[in-house]
């Protein structure tokens, strides 16, 4: 199968990586110049800004690179819809659940891929691409694939976050930010292993309104960290029923 | 060295295992009861919840447990002044930054253990203990401990609390919150190794206001959720100058 994917950034490179780590056919292509692109491609992949993916897509009909039969066009984005492709009659999505930067290889059989198509060539296309990569494959709708991508922003995106408030409370108090490895390390594994309602600590999932009024003084001139402080801290009383 | 662990709580359980295993002189004490508890102790941590230390402090020096010299007494909170035991002439704080709970045994190698106190004669019993559990042993005031503090319920409570809006969102849409596992996993190990601030992926910091704006209207009918969403990305929006 020959694999073209559209796009030099984070997430195209990434996949890049992993295809041609499994010796697929495979093309990286420029998605302004489309240079080197193959009119035999069976598979294409946009991996482009959500926002672009549309005029990548349009330009791409008009550059008449399929003469004859067309390839199977899939983008790569967690909140984009697939009709977004219509233009192209055999058509889909192929969402990797993972963050991707250019400085790290992600291990994809560690990878759920989240997939969507309108017709059955669509989808062993897909599934054959998936199969490469040696990633779980896991049918989803488009409404689906945007709350988890909205669960992915919490425990991805934020989660980050946190440690990055964290770490800036320490900076500014002239504390090693490593002193919080082994913690970060050790709540992760707990959450992970039995869920994180069951592992709550701390001054809100205990009601310790007298810690929180005070944490929240100590925030006063933070007003960015204190927001989250509020919120966070009234969503766990309002989960443990503390509030 | 004969070590009284007064509190048969979370932290006073975990502390007894980790100096149990080490063969350390010890005895685990009901805090109401004090049953068992030794005379000729030199060092009586004070593992109680934060309200309950100076209760539990003025308890023990009425019992006249102690008739002749009076062992270092110490608590093992991170946001209790060290004054808060000031009727013992050595006094300390011992406390071992970290999530505990019953279920888990912590490895204390890995611990920072952030120690204050009044006197020569308390810290080096202070520092004997931390060498039992090999811990790595700080020396901390009591506003830095407090600032410790507030950093570790940004990157243990908030951060399992980050997690579990994720699950919440996957189990309403009837997806499987195990394939987050990668996710949450790989953004850990980069905030871990590039440092949080280097990572940043997601809408807020590329100032996606669409997808954002898309996201708080998926979540209007959860304001705890809504309300934590809104503050991390207000967040994120002013680090990355998104706002």
């Amino acid at each position: 199968m020959k694999i073209d994917i559209i796009g030099k950034g984070k997430v195209g490179t990434c996949l890049n990586d992993a295809f041609s780590s499994a010796g697929a056919d495979l093309r990286l292509v420029n998605s302004r110049t489309f240079e080197g692109i193959r009119p035999e491609a069976d598979l294409v992949l946009i991996a482009v800004s959500d926002q672009a993916i549309h005029e990548v897509s349009k330009r791409l009909m008009e550059s008449q690179t399929y003469a004859g039969k067309k390839p199977v066009v899939a983008h790569v984005s967690g909140t984009t819809p697939l009709e977004v492709l219509e233009d192209w009659g055999r058509r889909g999505v192929f969402y990797p659940l993972q963050t991707f930067s250019k400085e790290s290889e992600i291990d994809f059989r560690q990878v759920a891929l989240l997939a969507e198509w309108n017709c059955s060539e669509a989808e062993s296309t897909l599934r054959n691409a998936c199969d490469i990569l040696d990633a779980h494959f896991s049918m989803i709708d488009g409404e689906q694939r945007k709350a988890v991508h909205l669960a992915a922003v919490f425990c991805c995106n934020f989660l980050n976050e946190m440690i990055a408030s964290a770490y800036s409370i320490m900076e500014e108090n002239g504390l090693p930010e490593k002193i919080l490895t082994p913690l970060i390390e050790t709540t992760i594994a707990k959450a992970l292993a039995l869920g994180p309602e069951k592992v709550r600590t701390g001054p809100a999932s205990r009601g310790d309104l007298m810690t929180i009024s005070r944490q929240m003084d100590a925030l006063k001139d933070k007003k960015g960290l204190r927001d989250v402080y509020e919120s966070v801290t009234g969503l766990i009383l309002e989960k443990t029923k503390n509030g």
